[in-house]
């Protein structure tokens, strides 16, 4: 990020430049693992894999992995059995398996077989809990704890185990059979007396999820609940991993991100802009705009209906745009607001009515401003110049009837725009899809054929057509 | 939110309506105070204040940290001044001032009256940052170590005065002028042998922020990097606060919402849907749309332009609503990944080229792709059966002509839709405007009026009119 780049990147170049590399490695070490990462980015391909051998094997493995997939699978390509396995032992469980995830599958199985069997088992493990699932973003690094210890003992034992977790800040306490029975905070082992037992001073009211649980219901918990980690558990309630808040950060990041993408009418990539090629964005793309085109039949077919009227009041057509817009961004308004509730739990799906209720006032009060703000705009200034031609051309009697029409539509599209896109995201959640869809290209597409049926409806009644 | 409800609101209800208040209280103690909260928003108004002065003192304050402004201001006008008080200075200096910052003007008088000297001296100056700056977030209760105590000394000072932190999990390096030298996480303090000295262990390369940054930067760079908290300096490197990892969750969330509101434009609000009235939701909403409705005359005056074409060739307007739909959608798409990518820091200014070369080609391919689907859909299911009826009043002597109209016309918009998607956010972001505004709805204005001159440049040209 441009207000984050605390390195001299210029700096690190100059000494790779002149080949200063102890002096590079030492810069190098001082960094940020994710600062670092992002050097080894801007290098030449050919040359990152020659920095990166020249690193210290724990700060190779931390920016290892912070790299991106791409430069991930070049560089193992590049490196031995051996290194690639002392960069794999390094890793947390979570990372070495988002990291597989992304590869080739014959350079998975080349790190497969040159791990430890009790990492390629617990691998295994982590790769069957399905995508998106708390299992498949939770780490096995965490400190567990008995509840006979004293606080001194427990303390012993992080300074002694606590290394490799990742994170010491919490410890949880499990019974023989590996039942979660309760949390210490690390603060709380400081502050007690050390002869003070974990049974007596542990909160046995512990916040846990499922293995199963959506991992944006786990990130919810963690920013609900202001956690460090979340500990998660298997359906016999055994501790088998635990959700860190720096993880949490980014399921929500991405979810916010794939929400923002679905609502516009994309569909959900997991690579950065630049990053993605031009087929596979014209791919998330295509889908979408086809099938909204294809459904914009019906209102060529509404139109096509009325086609003596249009010819008789040409002037109508002058109007859907404006129409069709402001019913579309009223509608689109609302779902968006809508949906955002939903996915942050501020709206449930219990609330409908009361939703529905909020929405119809508030559509009430735009539809009667926008009718009188159409009102003054269309009889003022429209008519007066630019409509002028077209109404001198005998195809009009009276301003006043388009007028009204105009005005009384733009209430009634308002209206429909809000209560449809009140209720198609919270009906999307009801029958269990994303109610993301259910946005403003969607909902615009609806509102554009209601609004046209409005607008004839209104035209032929006052006009006699 | 409804999958975190781990709590039994029913059985609190049950235990508050028997008036078993004793048992009431313990449960209570036992829930997190984010939940506690929860229960005490959904009491009888006038019961609350029952229910919150029997709670002890400190799971109080915390549970008043978590309440709703509205409530925390009913509570605090039911109470004596002493019990205000007491909660008042219980609470974290971050919590208090955003406290104070929402509530009306004669309650924060009240509340700052009581506090004591040192207390308002430091909320006064929160108060004094400029709003969603690192200043206005940060908490000043952190713990600072200096360069020569031994680590042994450093856990003894962080069990004395750690209990009032808002994380003891890292703590400060500063010196006599409380300028800020090196940061070191307690997992290395507890790691280390207890004579080593913090200035040999601290980390030098501190991550840190200034008062005046925004918060978005802050937290940011909070997930950017991993951390549990970041230390935020005045304009001489001095240590005046630090923002913790649970309120850049905070930030992130509440900036994510923000933008999604400005890209369906509307002003961005701060309080649940749900708890908004009608008349402050209409009130965000009704600018921009009466700001798009009018900024819609332009397309008007173009349609009003070619009223004798559309007298003859009323069949054109039945394609009004595909084309110009089709073009906002595929704006809209662009717009908002860019608008995201900007926010998120995966697109700088710099790249401008590279973001329209690359906008170029996609929109060329989806220009391409929906082009040749409109033929196929106008060619065989359009004019043989919906339009038959217009095509055979004479109006038209070619189907081809207009099909080929039709498909120009969508390439184009497309086209020029994606490339005013891309160059719009990124202008706003380098004129130092909000990017997130240019978003669908004021894209669709745009495109709306170019898809329509193209459409009848395309029209004429063909149809010789």
């Amino acid at each position: 990020m441009e207000e984050n780049e605390k390195f001299d990147l210029e700096e690190l170049t100059e000494l790779f430049d002149t080949k200063q590399y102890s002096a590079l490695i030492r810069k190098i070490d001082e960094l940020p693992p994710v600062d670092a990462a992002e050097f080894l980015a801007v290098l030449p391909e050919h040359r990152a894999p020659v920095v990166f051998r020249m690193l210290k094997k724990d700060s190779a493995a931390a920016i290892f992995a912070e790299l991106e997939p791409d430069l991930q699978t070049k560089l193992v390509s590049s490196l031995t059995d051996r290194e690639v396995n002392d960069i794999f032992e390094e890793l947390y469980v979570d990372d070495a398996v988002d990291m597989l995830e992304e590869m080739p599958a014959n350079v998975v199985k080349r790190i497969l077989k040159n791990a430890t069997p009790e990492t390629r088992a617990e691998i295994n493990r982590f790769l069957s809990y399905p995508e998106d699932s708390a299992g498949s973003v939770m780490t096995s690094e965490f400190i567990d704890l008995t509840k006979n210890l004293t606080c001194a003992e427990a303390i012993e034992h992080i300074r002694k185990t606590g290394i490799d977790k990742e994170t010491v800040y919490v410890a949880y306490v499990t019974n023989a059979s590996r039942v979660l029975e309760g949390v210490v905070p690390l603060k709380q082992l400081l502050f007690s007396e050390p002869d003070q037992i974990i049974g007596d001073i542990m909160n046995p009211n512990v916040i846990y999820a499922h293995t199963q649980d959506d991992q944006e219901t786990v990130a919810n918990m963690i920013s609900h609940y202001d956690l460090i980690a979340l500990p998660i558990v298997d359906k016999e309630t055994r501790l088998v991993g635990i959700v860190t808040v720096d993880d949490a950060l980014d399921v929500l990041e991405a979810e916010a991100t794939e929400d923002i993408e679905k609502m516009a009418a994309i569909l959900p990539t997991d690579k950065p802009y630049l990053k993605t090629g031009v087929f596979e964005t014209w791919k998330k793309r295509i889908p979408w705009l086809l099938l909204l085109m294809v459904s914009a039949t019906f209102t060529s077919t509404i139109i096509t209906h009325y086609e003596t009227a249009i010819g008789a009041y040409a002037i109508l057509t002058a109007f859907f745009p404006m129409l069709m817009d402001t019913g579309g961004n009223a509608g689109g308004q609302t779902s968006v607001t809508i949906i955002r509730g939903l996915s942050l739990g501020e709206i449930h799906l219990r609330d409908v009515l009361r939703v529905v209720w909020k929405e119809l006032r508030v559509a009430m009060l735009c539809g009667l401003t926008i009718a009188a703000a159409t009102f003054l705009k269309v009889f003022s200034v429209d008519f007066h110049f630019k409509a002028r031609s077209m109404l001198e051309s005998g195809a009009m009697q009276n301003n006043l009837q388009i007028c009204l029409i105009i005005c009384i539509t733009v209430f009634f599209a308002i209206v429909v725009a809000k209560l449809v896109g009140a209720l198609l995201p919270i009906g999307a959640k009801r029958l269990g899809f994303d109610p993301a869809v259910m946005a403003s290209p969607f909902i615009t597409t609806i509102v554009d054929a209601v609004t046209l049926m409005i607008y004839f409806a209104v035209a032929s009644h006052i006009l006699h057509f």
